[in-house]
């Protein structure tokens, strides 16, 4: 930040300015500048983070799971809708690190929630696409805290159920949904075995037609599942419902929910510590990043790692030493 | 290693002569070398590996995995005291990355496997405790390398089904087994989703007596599932066997099968590439835990990291703004 100059300052100043306004267009240049790499756009973006942050906060962040088939799409449609309807200013923000190997996300298709999209009350961005999954959340994050300056008020974060994407939505979020299929029988197949020990509420999607009955089954054994498991809040037990989002059945349940969760955790500050101590652990993953991306960016490791990496190939020297070696000649200069 | 001095040259020396000769307390010494966080201990252990690594590798690294109950020890045991028999020398190695705060590893415990830790040809040694999983898995990385050095041909690396630790395992080794119990339904509960992935080999446990039936269901199942993974190699498609660990049937046919899979991926070099692959992953690993290790340790980033952390927390600067200045402090020195 030392050598930002004056136009990159005075630039996150204007863009701030907007922002606070509620300006669409500011909010989309704003979020282009966190998802750039060329340093002066990022110096820029850390700059206007740094002015926004007092205004960040000031919503409820909620993170939505759920394997393809899901009917997601049809679900945070009808949740945005029900949301802007009552007077909430809803952000759709998504974390698929998958989004840059497909080819394009799925879930960067605006296209799939025809009405929301139009909603002046509702902002869609799709994943940041291209890089590590750690790259990738730490643009959402910085996104989230842009939409928020600029007054949305309900933070929608989705992620597909792949890698440790979930883990990464759940580490920055005030709640969990986790969204389910009526799946048959007494299966948990096709979640991975944390993910449901991070879900705050468990929603079973599809609950209307001929699926009324299976989704009510497994309604019952999912609230059985969970009632074995360890709460990861003393004030809040995760909670089993049904919705159609379809049908638009259930739906307000659900944010009623979620006030319901507000409520119980936010009574004792939990939500708050829980939000401190995510900024904090946030800190800590940007620097693991930043040091290793210094790291292979640094001349003289750059120059020697190809041919470190064949001795090692070799059994010339052990992995552990020539780490070693690396790290002194990156440390040295 | 700059300035290790002669003592440690010589102690190295010395140490690396009677393990080559298969000194079982040599062994034992160098193993306490590479779990040592004490920085002598740690350039005598780093010494050391770097004069045996080539007499390194001339063996099979097989990692065993399976959940609590499924009858681990027992077919350790029995697959052991097969391999020494047949006139193998077995290193048993264990990842537990849970052991020091269970206050003492289940697996560590020698007791477990009577026959085998009084086997002259059987070296057992207990999960390295304390640390995180990455810094568990190099210190059993580098006890492998010794044991190689010491002359036993069959590194078993076992490991309790938690956490990342099946992961790890299965980098580190030629093949790896998935052990399972004769599970009744067509569930593959209880197994974290991407371990199924991992198994080159899945063998059902405990196929004897009541159970037998179940078993036999239980691999109709598993082959049925596999059928459906794409396997890891061109050259080897993941077999299902049952055992009975109990009453030692199917262990010779296992081992049998471990040959076989070393004919198809030995052929075309491929396991011989996955070890170099796996070395190099080792000292990236290795790299990125040494960089934060050196980072918390710098004088001035110490002083202020709880500063930071508080301002993070109080909002009144953005973690990545954070991250960043306290990386200039690390780098500027």
């Amino acid at each position: 930040m030392n050598e930002m100059n004056k136009k990159q300052s005075a630039d996150a100043d204007k863009i701030a300015v907007k922002l606070k306004q509620g300006d669409r267009r500011a909010l989309a240049r704003a979020i282009t500048l966190v998802e750039s790499s060329r340093s002066d756009h990022r110096a820029t973006a850390q700059a206007l983070l740094n002015i926004i942050l007092p205004d960040t906060g000031d919503s409820i962040r909620i993170g939505i799971s759920g394997t393809p088939g899901v009917g997601k799409s049809t679900f945070i449609e009808a949740f945005g809708k029900l949301l802007t309807a009552a007077g909430h200013k809803v952000a759709v923000l998504t974390i698929d690190p998958s989004s840059q190997r497909s080819g394009g996300s799925i879930l960067g298709d605006k296209t799939r929630m025809e009405e929301l999209v139009r909603d002046p009350n509702a902002f869609i961005r799709p994943s940041p696409s291209g890089g590590s999954l750690g790259g990738v959340a730490r643009r959402t994050r910085e996104a989230m805290l842009l939409t928020e300056a600029a007054g949305f008020d309900v933070i929608l974060i989705e992620t597909v159920g792949v890698g440790q994407s979930e883990t990464t939505v759940a580490e920055m979020v005030d709640v969990f949904l986790l969204l389910l299929a009526p799946a048959g029988g007494d299966e948990l197949q096709g979640i991975k075995r944390g993910v449901m020990e991070l879900a705050d509420i468990v929603v079973i999607n599809k609950a209307d037609g001929d699926l009324k009955s299976a989704a009510a089954r497994a309604a019952a054994e999912y609230k059985g599942a969970i009632g074995l498991m360890r709460p990861k809040s003393k004030n809040w037990k995760p909670k089993v419902l049904m919705v159609s989002a379809l049908n638009k059945i259930g739906i307000d349940k659900l944010w009623e929910t979620i006030g319901k969760y507000r409520a119980a955790r936010g009574s004792d500050n939990e939500l708050a510590d829980q939000r401190r101590d995510q900024a904090v652990a946030w800190m800590w993953s940007e620097l693991g990043d930043s040091l290793m991306a210094r790291f292979r960016a640094h001349d003289v490791v750059a120059a020697r790692i190809k041919q470190m990496e064949a001795d090692v190939k070799a059994a010339q020297i052990a992995p552990t030493t020539a780490a070693e070696k690396l790290l002194e000649i990156f440390l040295e200069k």
